[in-house]
């Protein structure tokens, strides 16, 4: 792989419970688009105050983002999760996915 | 792997170029360490407020912790390092790496 990504979300805290519930539930078809469009090894971690960790591997980040947007599923699941954040101003939350910079890594 | 583990550690600010710079040239006796403890595809990613996010595989992370606190190694990687964070407490850093829960996950 190309690239690991790691990236940061805040989840609106009285909303927690209900972005757990829907990540249980991921839709099969938002599943299809992800791995069609390059993201692997991806897991969502959460931590109790609702900050949201992201990682994946792919390669090419850019890439991989630009084939989900061209999704009508991903359309569909931003707009159902973006009520469920904090500070988008009118953003999706997929726009928020800002790689932070990795410092270290061991195969 | 049998686990997908994320963390997260707060440098202080004032220290994030040294933070950085050491993990540019981390011991090689440390990596080996690491390896030879079942530490596997492990990252760290940084914000640029000094916020570490940590992932990592394993079979089992507390074995794997346990293995590495009972190496020399260890301890001196650490003890160099404690001061670069903040809130530590007299703890030290790799005590700190509680797993954050893993609430979605697509290979």
């Amino acid at each position: 792989m190309a690239q690991r990504i790691c990236f940061q979300l805040q989840v609106d805290p009285d909303h927690i419970e209900e972005y757990v519930r829907r990540h249980e539930a991921v839709w099969p078809e938002m599943r299809e688009a992800l791995t069609a469009a390059g993201w692997r090894n991806y897991s969502l971690f959460m931590t109790t105050s609702g900050a949201v960790v992201g990682y994946l591997e792919c390669e090419d980040f850019e890439e991989a983002r630009r084939a989900m947007e061209q999704t009508e599923v991903n359309a569909r699941w931003q707009a159902e999760m973006a009520p469920l954040f904090e500070g988008l101003a009118g953003a999706r939350p997929d726009e928020q996915m800002a790689p932070l910079p990795e410092i270290f890594h061991l195969d």
